[in-house]
């Protein structure tokens, strides 16, 4: 099976406003191959990150959601049944090492701890990745890279990253943008007017500040992205705001309260 | 393997009461094309809100009940044997993506937590769905749109949709109907007369006050219109409603007792 | 594979005796279609009533007894391998979905929870059975009907029923026969007088009224009806009822003692 | 595929001396074709009657012995794969419904719960197995009969029969037999003179009351024949004493001192 | 699939000294096909003791490492997929019951207590193996015997042999050796002269004290033949001993001063 | 298959700084072919000295690493589907076997206990792997050698090596290496220069020191490495710390407080 790279390559320009010298220092990461591990809250950006710096550097992203019931097979490829027997079939990580991609696995804490070990290799000086079923030693090329996205929120003692695969990271670490910043996310992504995006930014703000405090996350972007999109549709603004920024994401009365409340002021 | 995507029209409007403009909303969340998420009771109508909707913007709709044994391969798809080898075959969720039908996830609590993480890449910006297995990236037909429901009455530490989930859709809240309009849905899908089927609600309304006092979940639609279903085959409307309304939910004498005794005031 | 509907089909008359009126209240059941539940110990003759039901209706049943290891696929139907490649075959509960046959699951909080949920779509308005993994809908027969037999008395926090699933059935109650109905029942099962079929009824009596002191379950008609047929090939009565009634269901010394001396006051 | 019911015959008339009337027991439960449970410690003679009444009966006895890992396909049977694609193979329950052999379920009490629950169709007055994978309904053939193993020790709160399959039996109690039997028995088993027998009984009764005393379980009538067969071979009595009856079933010094101090009475 | 028994068989003889009379007493066990289980620390010579026997009683040895995966179908055989279809292959257990090997299952209790169930009908007068799956019921070659190995110092209440295990087994225990001896089988192994051999069998005697007080096991006579061997071949004896006698077995820094300080007196 | 030998040679040397006398110590381990466990912190350097001494005894090396999926068909071997039924394909353990490689398992603590117990055969004086499923023993090719590495640091109840899986094996102990050493290798490989390279040892210093005082590792010599390549591509020094020391590794605000502070001191 010859791989189509070019499927992988980001044709466009993603829209991506940098907060804090992020693009220089992954640039840096990326010329000297160091893996990189982007930690951050939920919808924050992490992913459109990455898809940007691919796309800046001409490289292809190969990107694995991953999840607990991921084997290390899922990662790395398996035999698969064919009119001549069995045929190999390269896995995405494998892919990514192969055609010189950046392999970036999303929400990395959700394998289980020791499918990550597949990893470790490819990390270290050997850049080598053993396909012990194939019984061949994969050495990526050049242009590979590996970069994994991290939420330290859900850090648990049942799900973290043992220490041997943090210690083959840099980290860079992302928070929700300035306000200012994310009104100008806002107002791009929908065509909505600065004034009412930077409503909906205030509102964020006001149910970041219950992180912790009855909500386990803040309120992200992509969310007041939501709200901006149902209001340019016709709706209400109070009603798009409880629909895309309270409804989702808690049941709780006082939060509720807390945030309608704001309505008030804000609108 | 050509997909049949008129199967997955409805060809007939399904009956269905507005409460509270959730018409309009939902037609503005698809116009954005945002994932829904539709919260309520079981038996409150999620489902067939969703039909209504497919069959009003006339697009077909992909149905898949979850459960904890849903790996993320029922829902992407999976390489079959064949005469000829292996072949791939479309889950639920790729078809839905490829011929652009709304695709409704039923009860996504019940999925494991890490299963859910497919649908991710589907819901931001993207709009992309990586078949791994297959080593191709599907992007989304520009009609499909992601729908899941959700009880929160099941909501416990063990199983609850995660907040990088929740925070992938807008959100639409129901309960069960007010009084008139749920009279009106029983009398029209069983032709019992009006003043039968108020009776019956009021029953209903009996038993979701026990809500929380010793009832799990309120007496649901659903079983209000089960009850006058035998009441139209002619079975006396108290062993009726002992057979549809009490005797499947509860096994608990005094909670027997209390509805029992509201037939002496109803009939 | 054409299905062969004849094999489904009752074709002697079980033997039942009626208790309080189930009959008809199944019938109307029937007539609209609707899903039942029947509660009830173990060994009080739910699934010959449901057999019965089947011979009366002149309708096949399609019976399978629900494990924990039983999957969605064991109910739905899976693919097998074939000389031509894979073959779809039905399970029963499609099967009786296409030939218009009762399914009936015995024991269904035996399943797992969540496999429980491929029923759902069967047993509300839609009437249909997604089978996801053929890319097909299927819509039920007109004569399909669901029954499911539950024992309330295994009822735990691990193992019930989901109120989603108990919201989607009408129950019937069952209890064990009165007295007279059950002599007539071991007599009649066996060939027994009915003097000596009246004296194992009074020990099943007494056996009954120690469930909860003791014992998890009253003595059911069923090893009565066991220790009537040792009795009838010529094992000495109070022998019979200890190898039929009493060493399988208990080791306890005082319960045996209690059961023992009943037979002096008895015979 | 043919069975060769031949093969499940036994040949030679095993040695089997009767205790307490379960001979006759056993023969009025086979006339009436009911379920049987033979319960009893470890090593008594509970398999070997079994063959003992199959024999006496000039039955066939197909004899499955019972783990955790039991699935119900590897009691019913299973799909294999052929030359010509799948072929059906009857597992042993099924061979022994179709041939009309007792089928003797041997510690059934370490399969899981749910697996035993095939057994239950085949138990009541149904006499059927249905084979669900296949399509089949199989009736069983009119000489079948269903037998279980059931050491009373091992029940504890995780592994015991579910009620609603005890009461689908008839039971026979088993012990440990008398002196003068366990004599002969070791004595015809081994060739050993009575003498020698008798003292292996004796030191064997001493560890029975020792149960519960920091033994689990007694001294079988198995290890006593072992004993005597080392000393037909030429090992010194007391040692085979120790390497028959101590050393296999205990590391506790006190129990293994008390043990060993009988040997100074004994010998 | 022929056999090739052949290379089962023990070519030359092992080296092993005897400690206690043991070879007569397996050879009685073996001469009355007893089971046998041999009880004994880490690293004493269980298993070159079997090797031993097989090579001085001529007979093939099937050895068998268990582990936890281990199912009963690693052990029993199960079929394989060949060009005709499937083909059954025996495994290590059936193979050894076939061509009358004794079969010599290590460190047994690693296995699941249920899987073990599967050696049953092989311990008791039977000598019978039921090959399920394949239909057939495999009687013992009359030179069969089964082995087994257990160490009682891991015995826990996870991991023991069930009673019903225990009781089919004779049982031989072992110990590490005298000190004499020990120092002959350290001098003769690795060609060391007796002084140094002496030394090292001195420092083990005192790691065995340390048994239970903060060291789980002694040092073996295996780890003895590493330090001796490291001196072979240049390495300074309390180098040697640190890295074969310490190092592996403890990172507990009291316990390595007690054992160095031993150097200064024994070197 | 024939296997590639020569894909497992390391070409060209592996930069690798002796700290205290290991390899001459390796060597004599290797000349006896005794067992070697490898044991320190994560990233001091073990992979590398495993494979510097492949190199430097010309010997091929095949690395494994371990998780706790792996089986014990991953490390030994299995059959593989091909167009003319099955075939044999060796695990990474059995073709080092075969060719007489070094076989590295890599983090073998990760793997669960009990697969472990198929390297038992391999690490006696039988150097001698049972293939069950192909019903061969093979014994091990004269130069094939068994390395495992271990970090102590990860010990808890339940991850462990067994005491009879300890005991198989010599050990060396490593520790990161000494400051002039370290600062050498950091300068060595990323040409940074000694000045700058000593800096960031310093820093690394003071963060093993924190080891146990909120860090569960120290910094590892890897970290500082990419510390250094960061510089050398132009991230300012403090950053590049922050990058690759700092926030991989902790959230902990007082340890990140506690190593910014260096900072000042430092540079």
């Amino acid at each position: 099976m010859s791989i189509d790279r070019d499927q992988y390559l980001i044709q466009d320009e993603p829209f991506y406003r940098e907060s804090g010298g992020e693009v220089k220092l992954f640039e840096a990461a990326y010329a000297a191959r160091l893996p990189v591990m982007i930690k951050g809250p939920t919808g924050c950006g992490k992913s459109r990150f990455v898809e940007y710096m691919a796309w800046k550097l001409g490289k292809p992203v190969v990107t694995v959601a991953c999840n607990e019931d991921m084997t290390a097979a899922d990662l790395v490829g398996r035999y698969l049944l064919d009119a001549q027997g069995t045929r190999w079939q390269d896995g995405p990580l494998t892919i990514a090492a192969r055609i010189g991609a950046i392999c970036y696995l999303d929400e990395v804490v959700e394998a289980r701890q020791d499918t990550t070990v597949v990893i470790h290799p490819l990390t270290d000086y050997r850049r080598a990745l053993p396909l012990d079923k194939k019984g061949e030693v994969l050495h990526a090329h050049e242009d590979f890279q590996l970069v994994i996205s991290y939420n330290p929120g859900y850090q648990s003692l049942m799900k973290d990253l043992k220490q041997s695969t943090k210690q083959r990271f840099t980290a860079l670490e992302f928070e929700y943008p300035e306000s200012d910043t994310e009104t100008e996310i806002v107002s791009r992504e929908t065509g909505i007017d600065g004034a009412m995006a930077r409503k909906l930014v205030d509102i964020g703000c006001r149910g970041r500040n219950l992180k912790g405090h009855g909500l386990d996350e803040g309120i992200s972007t992509r969310l007041l992205v939501y709200a901006a999109h149902l209001i340019q549709h016709g709706v209400e603004p109070r009603q798009a705001c409880r629909m895309a920024l309270i409804q989702p994401i808690t049941d709780d009365t006082d939060i509720r309260d807390n945030l309608e409340s704001a309505f008030d002021l804000i609108f």
